[in-house]
């Protein structure tokens, strides 16, 4: 037999270096590496940081013009969304799923199941799964949306229909699959653990059997958009993502939280809009890029994400600020020149985004990209953005947008009423 | 237009019911309801429970016969398992690979990159990805291990195969799928952030460029099997799962850690072998089944998980008890009654297990199962128990063996050295 053998002190010295073919390669990388030293590492920051998993969100409004959660919520580490399409015609039958799920939902945002586990003797059914009990409500919120179908003629609310509320037209560099597009229904499952946020969509699915069918799901992790007292979480790209989101009240009312629907719509006072797209990144390539492109791509750098025109996170970028050789130091077209409200009327739009992964795709390459969930008082923010990001972002080379939908989310219903419920008055 | 309505108190009073179809029918559920009363439902028991992301576990071994992390430490919340082929055939570059994940592993686990994020000037493709930053070691563990196909002729490494690595043989009720099974190395990634495992595998994809390429891989969550002091996690059908799994010392050293593994595999000692299988459960099927049923699948009861013997969930279940009716208490075709160490010669091997899901398969229903990933010192004793429980098992109608692979798993290296090392002496 031949043994192949490598000194170790030379395979040792090669452990982050590059591989080399073959053992005169790995001692050369072993001193290379000797020579120019390591770079140095970056240690954690937040080390103090737990999650508490006992924590609960109240369903229920708490005052006039209560939002549901999981919109300014502070952004939880999982989230399970999942569209459906109505498969009835009778409102009736809305009505009483849009009940169930308000019950069920105040139920498991206190950490408690939907109805038994063990029903009498077990001669029976469970209403609950049981796979979350003894798991603590973990934060969990369940945002509800109603999209531009339950407003057709099957259920006779046409007149009802917010004046915002239509279908995202098409895009420029739109790849949409169909199966991930559109949907009559969105449930948006936050929490802390993700074994809470599965159960409360899987119940609820249960739940609709009969009345509405799934139609596409996405399942997030890694923190959303920062809120002002959390650091800001990184997409799987990298980057921070969410240091110039919406934190103030004063610009939640002005551009999350809507004021007047339209005609018929009031129903939809205190609630805002939902725009939920997949977003695929290719990040095998993006990963082989060097970094200086993918700062100019994002317009920052990639560890502080400081504007590549100066200073720390949070300074605000200065998109005339040019080079000596007269150049802009942030790229015309990088995603934040294009997306920031300077160059947009002031329109901010609230990101609450999460990191997905669907494993591998055909090729073997890993399949990964951003659940972008996103709320405005008018979708056409977003359609305003996006058709200026999909036509020039740099961004573009690396992402392909592949899902795309719009839901109306109504207020928080109060005690003893349920999310809708004014619609069907 | 015709708008329909329902009253509130009907609609509202059925919120937990079961939707009728149609005004008259939910205002009759509604009174069900309310004469009936409903369920009483299970609070969250864990209320103070909380995670703590700044604790991290240490890499090299810190005494003689240490093993690798991820085996006995106690159950991250979320886990990442790949496999992969060894593309190159020069057993140098496999040395390569397991010295450079060595040395990543030891500066992931303590929180760290595996090299430069924005090397110097930007002008270099990033060492390590960034999306990890800030997020804290979160308990991550990594664990390594070699599969059958690191023996064969290819590296020269054939008379080092530890005398019980061999691949599964085929099994009764198995359905595998090809592209779900096998591989010549597995990284296991578990942590308490689902980021922090995503980042670990991916940097660690990355470095095997050239010389691996990925098979298979499977993202779990929720907690894996019981410790000595953590209440028993379920699985996704809602069952405690691990209420009999090893905790002493004892059984560590009698069950899962090698003491010797043959001629030619000293190496091994003090490592262990890990059998990896991707169970898929008819989850929608199980959902419509009656719990009384359920629970003589599994040979307990739901919510507590006492056996059907009696007792509470540690009570050791009596398989010779019979009712009044003289059949016994616990179906001898139940999961637990097959799985026992009384039945099969005091054998007991250590399970690890994540949930995970799918999202939707081709008929638009919830796919989701278990990653059942398990350590013993003789993938045997896997063998022997699935062989009997693959012909038997009343479980066997709700589940299906869709992927299945076996490592080997050596020791902690010692600082100065690497997962595997003393293979190539």
């Amino acid at each position: 037999m031949t043994r192949p053998h490598v000194s170790r002190r030379g395979l040792f010295g090669a452990g982050l270096a590059a591989a080399g073919a073959g053992v005169g390669a790995v001692a050369g990388v072993a001193g290379a590496t000797a020579a120019t030293g390591v770079d140095p590492f970056t240690a954690a920051a937040n080390g103090d940081e737990s999650i508490d998993l006992s924590q609960s969100h109240p369903f229920y409004a708490t005052a006039a013009r209560s939002p549901q959660g999981g919109v300014r919520t502070a952004p939880q580490r999982y989230c399970v969304f999942m569209t459906f399409d109505v498969s009835s015609s009778l409102a009736t039958d809305l009505q009483v799923l849009l009940a169930r799920w308000s019950a069920s939902i105040a139920q498991l945002q206190a950490g408690k199941t939907v109805g038994s586990v063990e029903p009498a003797h077990g001669d029976g059914v469970g209403a609950d799964t049981g796979e979350a009990l003894d798991l603590g409500p973990a934060s969990l919120t369940v945002t509800v949306g109603l999209g531009p179908g339950i407003f057709d003629e099957r259920f006779g609310l046409a007149s009802r229909k917010p004046a915002h509320l239509a279908a995202i037209p098409t895009l420029p560099s739109d790849n949409l699959d169909e199966s991930l597009t559109g949907g009559d229904l969105s449930l948006q499952a936050c929490a802390d653990d993700p074994q809470v946020a599965y159960h409360a969509v899987r119940d609820l699915a249960r739940m609709a059997r009969g009345t509405a069918t799934v139609r596409w799901t996405v399942l997030g992790f890694g923190r959303a958009s920062a809120g002002p007292h959390q650091s800001t979480p990184r997409n799987l790209m990298g980057f921070k993502d969410g240091t110039r989101n919406i934190t103030t009240d004063a610009d939640y009312d002005r551009f999350v939280w809507v004021d007047d629907a339209g005609e018929g719509a009031g129903w939809m006072t205190g609630g805002t809009y939902q725009v939920a797209r997949k977003i695929r990144m290719n990040i095998e390539i993006w990963d082989a890029d060097v970094v200086s492109d993918q700062q100019r791509v994002f317009g920052r750098t990639k560890i502080e994400g400081a504007p590549l025109s100066g200073g720390s996170e949070h300074t605000t970028p200065d998109f005339a600020a040019t080079a000596s050789d007269g150049t802009e130091k942030i790229d015309p077209r990088s995603h934040i020149a294009l997306a920031a409200h300077e160059a947009n009327d002031g329109v901010k739009i609230l990101r609450r985004p999460y990191n997905y992964t669907d494993g591998l795709n055909q090729y073997g390459q890993l399949d990964a990209g951003l659940l972008f969930t996103a709320y405005m008082n008018d979708p056409e923010h977003f359609t305003r953005l996006q058709r200026k990001l999909g036509a020039s972002d740099r961004l573009n080379e690396y992402v392909s947008h592949i899902g795309s939908a719009v839901f109306a989310v109504p207020p928080a219903p109060r005690k003893g009423s349920y999310i809708g419920e004014q619609l069907f008055r």
